[in-house]
C-alpha cells in the first residue's frame, strides 16, 4: 500500500460488523448477508440501481448494439504493487467491453470469498474497486456472494462483468485488418506480469515493478475522437501482445509485422523477464491496449494516444502486409525476422 | 447420472484434447486455451455471437429497459440427484433475469476450474449446460476461463451473468407488495436444498430426494400472458421462501400471512427436513417462484401456472396485510401464529 492509499483507507475505516471475519453464514442470504452488503459493498459501490437490492439490476436502455464481457480474477498475491485484485478487476472488464469501441456503464459484480477472510481485507479489495468504477466512469449495478469454505477457495475469487453501449457508425473486430494497416500499441509491455511474478516470487529491483492496471475507457473515447476508422483493438492480457497480434492475424487472415526496436519496455520489467527467461511480448498488461488503424489517421491516432496520460510511451509497434497470412513475425532490427508464435500454455500463473 | 442423461453423454461422446486433465497451461490464453475452448466449450455453446470469440459479445438491441443479473455456483457436491453445477448455473441466473418480468436472452460464463479436473467432468457439465440453455431459450455468447493450482478452489466454480429485455408495461419490484394481494407459490418446497443435503450427506430415503433445478422463463412468459399486474415477483433461492417473503414485507412496509396448511412439501423432503432439523420454508429451491398479484387476478393466475408443466403443485400461499408491517405471519391451522423471521445464517453451505 503506497503512501496516498493508506490516507485513503485511514479516512474510510474499516466498518465495524458482528464478526471480523467472513463466515460461511455471510454467503446464506440471510441476515448476516444483509449486515455485509449494507456495511461493506452498499456504501462504496452506491447508486441508484444497486440500492434497490433486488435479484436483477434493471436498466434504462440508451440503444445502440450492447457490448457484453465477463473475465473472472484469480490473481495470486491479491496484493501487488500498482494495484490489487479488486482494480484489476474493475479496470479487466472496462477494458474488454471498451475494446469493442463500447462506452461502459454497468458491472456486476460476484464475489467468491474464503471462510475467514478478514473483512479488513475485502473492504480494501472493495475500496480500491469503488475507485477504479470511478475513475472508468462505470457503476456496479447487481452483484452476488458466495462464501466457501476454509481450504475451497484461495482468499477471494471476483468475476465482474460488463455493458456497455456501442455506437452505430463503430465496427471494430479482430477480422477486419487490411494489409497496410498501422499497428499502434499505447505505452509499455510486461508491467503487470513482472509486477505480479516478482511479488510473488520475492525478487527485488532497485526500483519496484509496479503493475499497469488501469481502465482504458477515456483514452478510448479520445480516440474516437480523431476517428471512427479502428479496424481493430484488443487489450494485450493473458499470452501478451503475442496472443493478440497472432489472434488478430489469424482472424483476418494476414501478416503481421513487428519493428523489433520500437518495443516499448520499462528497464526494471526487462531485468526481471531477462531473470525469468521470459519475453516481454508474451507477458500479460492491464492497461494497454493494441489498436490498428489505417495508414492514412496513423499520426492523428498516435497524437491523440499520447495526448492521453495513460498513452504517453505509445508507439507505433507495426504493420499489416499481405505476405505471410497468419503469420506475426518481428524484425531483430538486424535484416533477420522471427516468427512470434501463439504462446502454447502458462508461463505465469494466476496473473490475473 | 440417470439412464437419460447416461444415453445423452454416449451420443456425445468426450472430445479427445491432448491432455485428458486440465492443466494451468488450460487458463493462459495460449494454444492450450484454445484447444480447450474449440473442443470443449464452442461445440456445445455454439451460436454466431460467440463464434467470433472476441474478447467481448456484440449483442443487438431490441429496446426496453435490460434486466442484469449476476450469480456465482460453488456447489458441493457438482453432480447431485436432478442436476448439476452446470444447469444449475444456467437455471439461476435465467430465473433472476425473468423475475424482473424480462425475457432472459443472453448469458456470459466464468469458469474456475482446478488444475487436474478431469476434461470428462468439464464436458459432463457443459452438456448439461447446453441442454438447460435451450430449454430457457437463452445463448451463451461470452466467457472465461481460469485455472488454478491444485487445492486453491474445489473442482470448479461457474460464474454466470445474464441479460433480458423488460416490456415496457411491466413493473415487477419487492416494494410494490399491496395489502390485499395475493401471494402464488408455484411448486413443493425445499427440494434443492435437501437434494444436495442429503446426497452430500450421504442420507438415503426410500425415494431420493431430486433438486428442482429448472428455468422458469417459459413460466413467467405464460403468467404475463394473463396479466402484466405481477406486483412482485422472486425465486425463493438462498434463505428459501422465509428470506424472499421477509424482503417483500420489508421493502413494501407490509404484513405478510402465509397459510401454514398449504405449504406444499414433498414427502421425502418433509422426512429430510425433519432428520436436519430444519424448516422448509428456510431451504433453497431452483426451479420454484412466489408471485405477489391483486386478489381480482389470482385464480386466472393460479391456473396460467398450473397449466405449465413447472407449476402442477401451484398454491395460494398467503396474502398481504396491513398489519404488522415488515413481518411474516404463518398460521398453524390452530388458530395460532408464528412469526417467520428472516434466516440468520447459513443452515446449508454451498447448496448453490
Amino acid at each position: 500500500m503506497n503512501a496516498v492509499d493508506f490516507r485513503e483507507a485511514l479516512s474510510c475505516p474499516v466498518p465495524i460488523l458482528s464478526h471480523d471475519k467472513v463466515q460461511l453464514a455471510h454467503g446464506a442470504g440471510g441476515k448476516l448477508s444483509n449486515e455485509m452488503i449494507d456495511k461493506i459493498f452498499l456504501p462504496r459501490f452506491f447508486n441508484s440501481t444497486l440500492k434497490k437490492m433486488e435479484d436483477q439490476a434493471i436498466l434504462d436502455n440508451p440503444g445502440g448494439r450492447i457490448a457484453f464481457s465477463t473475465d473472472t480474477f484469480v490473481v495470486d498475491p491479491i496484493f501487488f504493487p500498482g494495484g490489487d485484485i479488486g482494480d484489476l478487476a474493475i479496470n479487466g472488464t472496462v477494458n474488454d467491453v471498451a475494446m469493442s469501441g463500447a462506452v461502459p456503464k454497468f458491472l456486476s459484480v460476484g464475489f467468491i470469498l474464503e471462510e475467514g477472510l478478514p473483512f479488513e481485507t475485502l473492504h480494501r479489495i472493495v475500496l480500491s474497486m469503488e475507485r477504479a468504477a470511478k475513475k472508468a466512469g462505470v457503476q456496479i449495478v447487481t452483484g452476488d456472494t458466495k462464501v466457501v469454505n476454509r481450504g475451497s477457495c484461495d482468499k477471494l475469487f471476483i468475476n465482474t462483468t460488463g455493458i456497455g453501449f456501442v455506437p452505430d457508425d463503430i465496427h471494430i473486430s479482430a477480422s477486419n485488418l487490411k494489409p497496410g494497416d498501422q499497428i499502434l500499441l499505447s505505452g509499455t509491455l510486461g508491467d503487470h506480469g513482472m509486477a505480479v511474478m516478482t511479488s510473488r516470487e520475492g525478487l527485488s529491483f532497485q526500483s519496484t515493478v509496479n503493475s499497469d492496471t488501469a481502465g482504458l475507457s477515456h483514452l478510448v473515447k479520445d480516440m474516437l475522437g480523431v476517428s471512427s476508422e479502428i479496424h481493430a483493438m484488443r487489450d494485450p492480457t493473458r499470452g501478451g501482445v503475442a496472443a493478440s497480434l497472432n489472434e488478430f492475424a489469424v482472424s483476418s487472415n494476414v501478416g503481421i509485422q513487428i519493428y523489433g526496436d520500437r518495443i516499448p519496455v520499462r528497464e526494471n520489467v526487462r531485468g526481471a523477464c531477462e531473470i525469468l527467461g521470459i519475453d516481454p511480448l508474451y507477458v500479460a498488461n492491464e492497461g494497454k491496449l493494441i489498436a490498428v488503424v489505417p495508414p492514412e489517421i496513423v499520426d492523428d491516432m498516435l497524437s491523440a494516444i499520447k495526448a492521453n496520460p495513460l498513452g504517453k510511451a505509445a508507439v507505433i509497434l507495426g504493420e499489416v502486409t499481405e505476405k505471410h497470412p497468419g503469420i506475426v513475425s518481428l524484425g531483430t532490427g538486424l535484416g533477420v525476422n522471427r516468427i512470434v508464435d501463439m504462446p502454447i500454455g502458462e508461463q505465469l500463473p494466476r496473473i490475473c
